[in-house]
């Protein structure tokens, strides 16, 4: 452990220790005291304001993986942040200390196969904040790439801009879909993910977006951002829109993901974007009968700068879906509320201790 | 000529004979009486509402051509309708009397290689509205096929409803060009044409629109409308939008061209829509060596429902574009008024004579 | 029953009467006499050459059904044909009596979403060869709307016509997967259609194809066509291919898909050819991380052409597809042949009688 | 100038210095001696075998730019190249010494917007062999990045390895036209890019591949190579050809683009190839009519293992494209011949002597 200032353009004010909260085993999350971070030649230092809780976070905390990925060592967990930059390294251009930023958090290697191909998400060596071995953004100060470190306009607050990653999430999905103005488009699933691909999917232009879901409460956000609703409970979601041209399917849901595929006309797209089980029966002779198109998304490449864009524009709401906000001491609390609050959407802590917004 | 009632549902009330606009030669516009035509068994009888006066119909008015299509004999301008479905054939299903429609212009032959590919907009047999030898809706009462007869909802103004034909013209080239959201879209001439595909591109989550012309008069339209602008009798539009997603050229200048093709990024595209010299000068090293994708549109194909739906979600401004009305008996007035009036954008002629909307 | 004969161009000396083997119940085949059909106004009057036994042929002899499809009157099966224009309607213009034709057996409707759209494969209302209730061409002449009646060129055997069905579909599905130069392209299935798959996959200059069966005999075929091969008894594919840019399913084996799909590359496209199972399970998770897309086909578009160019440039081998030939009184023997010949590739009927060839 | 031998594994016995035919001035191209380059950690050292003459190599030669590339300071000409892999840095994995390989001559940054995009041929920082101020191959030793270091199969000559870069060319223009079987391909200029384009649209199962140019010798050899041939200078290629699905243009002639493009069907694309003038006039009234999508190619992205497969199978002739042999020590005379010979198509120059190959 260092006990060195970080160096770097800005960096003579900066403290050489900072707070953050990390995860030892499932349910333990402890406050400790680590170094602030150097930036490399071409990273920024970020202090960090705003950090939205993703449900993989959630998962990590109850069951310590994820599918391959394993929590063999404390990790700091988070995400979806934004921050302000505070110094920078010695090749850095991008961005200059003061800079208002939201931070996308894998940097791909650059070099490989995919990379090269410019599908950058799929990158086996991509370095992917609070993805085991890598700290994410639970703390005071993390460094970054300066790629990936997006300047946003005065008009988005921190917490807007912390949720820029699950937009570019929504924006990719809907790239995927290539919806266009006058299509019809079912999002199955209105928890933060399905609430954002609505929007975008209204952006875009979609004449008709329909959302379905179990909670009375998510059906009434998704109404209030322009949505008709179903509750999957009531009606079968083929009884309002039988012909969508697009399915963006975002509960991972066995149930939602055959249900949704019957509801999309021939030559239709279908992105699954929730996850859930890994092999679920799946209507395979609909997809033939009518031709559909099925893929996944994997996070998104390329998506944050429109993210930022849509956002800035006011076409979409982000702060409207923040429920609850707790200090970097409470990142454990913010993690079970995540969970165990039915009306919360998104939670978000606050490194800088900003909890009153 | 027939002297017999039309026939058909709802036919029981109609007059025999009705009032045309037709061109004689080039500057000759008679108001002549003609017979209400008979709809066929799949088509529907339209009394026409409006109709938008389009630089072909002045072309034709002032020229008696358009490269190979010549007026040969007597022609009834108008193409940009809207009207209400007052008589149907016995096998229509689509439309009803009394039914608001936008009618679609343009009926193909449905057999060729062009329509079975899906691309009717190409087929080389299509009848449309005021291209020689078929007359157009500068008339009281027109027949169309069903399946062209787009019915409007009530918050669509009849004259909104007539505009949906240049709305689909600019749906089909922002279709082509792919626009996403936070992308930068030029589109040079701010006639009405651009200003209605500055607002599709907008509707389609573009971040950036720059309009560019020679009138002050259309670039305050265009700021109006969301663009940023540039006067190119001042600028440079390089020095405003260097780099371009997609050019969509309206204006139709050889030299908008050129200077537009400079402005696009690699890989970006560029949509031909204005029509203008048939074998200007292009920059071909430009495109070349940034590999841009260039093509050009010709009319639209399965455009109406998204310019509808666009138009219905108040997304799109089309009643704001209108400069002018004119009764049927004013038709050659509309013409004139169209090419004459340096501040008109849609010059509108109502054979339902409701003048003063 | 008409007694008078058929007319138009070429007719006069045609029989008025023709043999037709008709399924009558599950396991119920029996020749029958039946008037030759008139030829409509855009129809071709073929006499029959030869009939490639299809796997839906089969099923609808031993079942009686297909999913929704259901035998409710007599059916003539057969529906990958070739023969010969005997005479056609008023206004034929695409063939003449003596034109060798292959016969595209489904003719769209033309005018419903679909159709316009481009996917006549998908129009519900097709009326297609041997699915109830529309006869097919287990007979001596049938009529055929002439767009769908193609001529071929004298290098390809009334056989190989036959067989221009079967390649349609493999053309459409390497179309589907845009199979090109240098890819890796796995085929799982190597009945027919695998085996039309592989070779339209080196047709369109695929630098590795391997093909994946239990059959030895079938792999033996496969390898002389040019693939590699994997007896998936012996051998994971994954184990030979782990990276396939492509996966063509022709099996329609839920193990099949579920294997194959393990083996394919990031972004790479997975198009399922063959029937089985409505809902089998799907590695969704596999889909999602390498952002996969998977389709289906259901029969083909526009693909006939591009079929008998490729057969008759002497790329694709179909005569050497065919295992056994019967006449046409010999129906019911060659679809239980089909069936239970293990070394059964291609089993032809011929109505004309040369079952020597 | 260094005088330590080159490192890394297997340089122990290479020698210190090299020769190099270098140009100074238009017209002015020494042999000098030079020392052999050391490779960096992730580059090979290759020994140059053959060496293929380009226009742009004759460009420079005569004129001493092309385009905003001037040659400024001593240049070495060449970059259609292969070689022997002698050395590699110590992070080298893909290759090691012994390898064949076909040297891809662009490497790009990796970094900037284009690079991550996937469009690596884009890189406005790319350093590519033989474009100021980046020596290229005609010379002993080269150094190039592993990742364009591709090994060849024994099967393919140096002198085929060297013309994977011309086939790279046809490679990336026919994937740009997605030629696709049974398509109809124009492509214009019979050199040696042109008899490349049309081998790769034939690979790609092209049913009709029309080529034209103005020398009877290279029409026949475009024959042998299976196309049909059309000399401008008696026949216009519209008499042949009227419905191409896709133009390939090799010439860079104004007239042939404009002529060329009128022979291309209505949503037929048109690749312009070929470097000529500037800003030629294009048809864009037909462009617009017939909706055609047109693009230029800059070199080529991910193309190399594709053109190596394709050459592999055996499917592409390049040995029977050479047709005169240089020693280094006559690379004046190779850049001279080239442009002197009427029949020359490919002249090969050969750093390691085999001139009687």
């Amino acid at each position: 452990m260092t006990d060195v200032r970080p160096s770097g353009r800005g960096a003579h004010t900066l403290p050489r220790t900072q707070q953050a909260a990390v995860l030892h085993a499932p349910g333990d999350v402890r406050l400790e005291e680590r170094p602030v971070p150097e930036p490399g030649p071409r990273e920024a230092l970020v202090r960090v304001a705003a950090v939205g809780v993703c449900g993989s976070d959630v998962h990590y905390y109850e069951h310590g993986r994820i599918a391959d990925f394993v929590v063999e060592a404390p990790l700091v967990l988070g995400h979806e942040s934004s921050g302000v930059v505070v110094a920078v390294g010695s090749e850095v251009t991008r961005v200059r200390p003061g800079d208002r930023v939201a931070m996308e958090p894998g940097v791909p290697c650059g070099q490989c196969a995919q990379c090269r191909a410019g599908r950058y998400n799929l990158c086996p060596d991509v370095r992917f904040f609070a993805t085991p071995p890598i700290d994410g953004t639970f703390a005071e100060y993390v460094v970054l790439h300066e790629a990936f470190t997006h300047p946003v306009p005065d008009t988005l607050s921190d917490e807007a801009a912390a949720l820029i990653e699950p937009l570019s999430v929504a924006v990719w999905a809907n790239r995927k879909a290539r919806v266009e103005p006058g299509m019809s488009v079912l999002v199955s699933g209105a928890g933060p993910i399905g609430l954002l691909c609505l929007q975008v999917a209204r952006a875009r232009g979609a004449a008709r977006v329909v959302a379905t879901d179990v909670s009375e409460h998510r059906l009434a956000v998704a109404r209030r951002l322009g949505a008709e609703t179903v509750n999957v409970r009531e009606r079968e979601p083929s009884s309002v829109i039988a012909d969508a041209d697009v399915l963006l399917e975002c509960s991972g849901s066995a149930e939602a993901i055959a249900t949704g595929i019957r509801c999309v006309a021939p030559a239709g797209a279908v992105v699954l974007v929730g996850m859930g089980e890994p092999t679920p029966p799946l209507p395979v002779g609909a997809i033939q009968q009518n031709e559909l198109w099925v893929t996944g998304t994997f996070r998104y490449a390329h998506a944050y700068p429109a993210a930022i864009a849509l956002a800035a524009s006011g076409t979409i709401e982000l702060d409207g879906l923040v429920t609850a906000r707790y200090g970097l001491a409470d990142a454990e609390a913010a993690l079970l509320a995540s969970r165990r609050d039915p009306t919360a959407l998104k939670v978000i802590v606050r490194p800088d201790g900003r909890t009153m917004e």
